[in-house]
């Protein structure tokens, strides 16, 4: 059975990619919301919280992870592996370089939280498989919250969008990697205004691909779909039924 | 010894109030950046989290506790009550809700965050002092991401600004009460966009108000002013001097 986890729901738009290519698949989905969110704390904290959720999913039967965080994937995956050696751990940033790399991309720009950028892991990652790309990286710590609000296609999240978006125009980049899981909820604004000839990477789904390749085996199953939550709220139940478009049940756990 | 917390780093607002009323006072201050907001959060975590929070100051030395987050205030203070029935507790929200009853007022406007508009709290506390009271409550989730990006005299924070103050315009109400810690940052905004005739209520002033009547004995003591944070990063302290406008050092503490 799948694991996957994230700070608080952003991680649904990985298995809503899932569900699209495998509506049967088992998994188990944890969303730290009651910590959440990750992307505007420190490496220590990070990775804290990552050993908890995996071992929340592992508890509940989970036999590979899926770390649908990016914050969590630039900072926790050596740790995870220490913690769980026997267990694939699929990362939301291996994809997307791969994905990235294997284009004809050579100047590559890339958007994330404070966290994400902070720790230089994608341009790390980007640089080893190609030392002649250039990286520009933003952080966007509004992004979240403006989804989160729900205001997807708005003119304040339109303001936002191209105030963030000024040094990737600046740097000519013709590949955008979205290096967070809510950002994706943006896609078309951030495509508007990049033009149509930039490459926009979207991880949710370079990270599917990644698994389909890996591990089809553990998606035809018999359809045990499990949705925890740290934080529970009236709301949640229909935000992440809203955000995967289909019912679903939530139930509360406690990590840490 | 004073013991003040808050979410995160908000509550440094209340600080900076009682520092330059008394500034030798001893305090210990936590802000629970590990799992800041709360205000977007559910009641059972919000009070398991002030809990904590109380502990942790009273383990530390703490005789009375400044609960400097109104998200906190609006749900907790009974089970922190039940928890310490010796220790005096001021929450944020009785002195601005005296400051607002004892105006003019008949017309108020609440701005707080999800959590706190949600648990009508200011509401009821209004209505049970004056009855005949017209109260209009808007959730403002975006502008705590604002202040964090410091965007505080910007075209964006104009804009949403601008968006959430509509119904209190529409309202017509005379008198707002900014119901978190983070918003007296935007107060030279929301008075622009309110205009010279409507009151603002500054939580921090009015809780400092409170303190000083009721314990002027606790503020004159040995300059014991420690800052504690649950999550540190590089930033920390040169964030939380900048708020505070004087150079302060950051301790690291872990709670629950």
């Amino acid at each position: 059975m799948l694991g996957i986890f994230d700070s608080g729901i952003g991680g649904l738009t990985v298995v809503k990619e899932l569900l699209r290519r495998a509506p049967d698949a088992s998994f188990v989905y944890l969303g730290d919301t009651a910590r959440t969110p990750y992307g505007t704390k420190g490496e220590e904290t990070i990775i804290r919280y990552a050993l908890d959720d995996a071992k929340f999913l592992i508890d509940r039967g989970a036999t590979a992870l899926i770390v649908a965080c990016n914050t969590v994937s630039a900072y926790a995956i050596p740790a995870l592996k220490k913690a769980y050696p026997a267990i694939p751990i699929f990362d939301v940033l291996t994809p997307a370089i791969r994905a990235a790399t294997s284009s004809s991309a050579s100047r590559i720009g890339i958007l994330g939280t404070s966290a994400t950028v902070r720790s230089g892991a994608y341009e790390r990652a980007l640089k080893t498989v190609r030392s002649d790309l250039t990286v520009t990286s933003v952080a966007c710590p509004l992004f979240v919250p403006l989804v989160e609000e729900g205001w997807l296609h708005d003119d304040v999240t339109r303001m936002v969008v191209a105030r963030y978006l000024a040094p990737l125009k600046e740097a000519k980049v013709d590949t955008v990697i979205l290096g967070c899981t809510h950002y994706p909820l943006l896609q078309s604004l951030i495509a508007e205004e990049m033009g149509s000839d930039v490459t926009i990477i979207d991880s949710p789904k370079a990270i599917m691909d990644e698994v389909m390749d890996a591990h089809a085996d553990l998606l035809n199953t018999n359809k045990d779909q499990q949705f925890w939550f740290t934080d529970l709220q009236p709301a949640t139940a229909s935000i992440a039924s809203h955000w995967l478009e289909r019912e679903i049940e939530v139930r509360k756990g406690e990590v840490g």
